[in-house]
């Protein structure tokens, strides 16, 4: 691909990340940041807060996979092409805590058609892997910058 | 199994929910209720708030996730034996939007020894099928009433 | 729904699957039986070989898949829409061991517009549940009768 | 880690392997191939035959699925703990056909304390991607080798 078609798809999906974000009422609720976006690609950050706390006082997984589903609602929609989740599969092999600063990366790694495969690993501060979330994506019709009036 | 064990083992699991609810931070916060609990049941409801849509205005599939993850843990807990969730599966049929009133049924269908599988399905009010939800769970050491004081 | 057309939709069902089975190259190999078809449903069983066994001389957990899949594909099949799956999960419980007669019972669970979800259960001639498998189906153009001459 | 010590696990790893091969019946059956075999890591491969076919007359998922947990158990029994699957999840984003040469590689992601998390990518001769599965593993007490006389 020529650099400049490549600048124009980082340009693309930088432009659909801050388009994302401006509406994005759950990530405003919980506190997370959109750190980074490429196209099929995107990183995320979140603080444990203690209203994020099941009855253990250990982070909700659901918690987790809202953070996790974020980081891949970013990535699979990074093309400007609408995305939705279909199925997701999450594995815990640890907790997270009050006050961890969780980062949630997610890479696209399959894209055939109009379905997609993204691979999001959750890791705390110490590195320490918190989630691994496998989500299937199915492109519909529409962008997401079509709306945009600016 | 005769009535009083019946009996007694349902005082159990609602014991249980009273203790997990009163210091279950998420579910506060989001604003879900605990309708009922039995030995390896749980139904719970929670009213989708504009602070749970993302960007595409339609109700965050980790909210959904959280909700069903919630019904889970009851279930799993109900026998006061502490069981966290190794794994979990979701498909999403449909979407929430706001103002849509949410009911996860959880349903322990599996456990042998320390490993349980639960499915949880999330309705709307109209009976739609929102999500459904398969978690795997493993008991660990200890209960969850151990802890009360009176 | 009128008794005829519940009838006519149980003719169609038995249909399909007589007509998967004659072509079903892998049910053959691997000695699967189609104990029923209803719309919506399939039972198979299948006798756990020595050739079916992994290096710890216990039933492979792809053999159990495959039966289990193989029942997912005839209960969403059992419309004469085609359809294929998206996408499986599977949970062990427990294994298989040489001798053991399997069955495996597939009840879709959800079916709107053209995605279907559907559940299997695979238990032992005791009753004990060997693997618990859900999967995501999605119809195609196109008929499983269509082809058919007489 | 120094390098006789890399050594050592190479060398583990590959006695793993031929012992396991040995008494694979299943691999045998299939014309299932070991190709490779490091700490954490397995490929192999497998000719799709026409008695591997479905009613469609395409690969059954069941045949795929086999060939990906084969990888996965070569890849988290590779440090000769006798570690065993609780849940597997995949995707099929294409599917394969008569005659296709399929290679499955296996990578263990995780692994802390007992429990693991392996992911398995299998090609086809063109190398587009047949199957996309993810493993959950858990170790047992006993070794791989335990048994070996020789």
């Amino acid at each position: 691909m020529p650099e400049h078609a490549i600048r124009a798809r980082q340009h693309l999906a930088e432009a659909v990340g801050r388009r994302m974000y401006e509406r994005d009422h759950i990530s405003h609720a919980l506190g997370i940041t959109l750190e980074a976006i490429r196209p099929g690609y995107a990183r995320l950050t979140m603080r444990v807060r203690q209203d994020m706390l099941n009855s253990h006082q250990l982070l909700h997984g659901g918690m987790t996979f809202t953070l996790a589903d974020t980081a891949f609602a970013y990535a699979c929609n990074s093309h400007d092409r609408t995305a939705v989740a279909t199925g997701c599969n999450i594995v815990f092999p640890a907790t997270g805590h009050e006050g961890d600063q969780l980062t949630a990366e997610a890479v696209e790694c399959h894209l055939s058609g109009r379905s997609g495969v993204c691979d999001v690993t959750v890791t705390n501060q110490k590195g320490e892997v918190i989630a691994l979330f496998r989500g299937q994506s199915r492109q519909m019709q529409g962008t997401v910058l079509a709306g945009e009036d600016d």
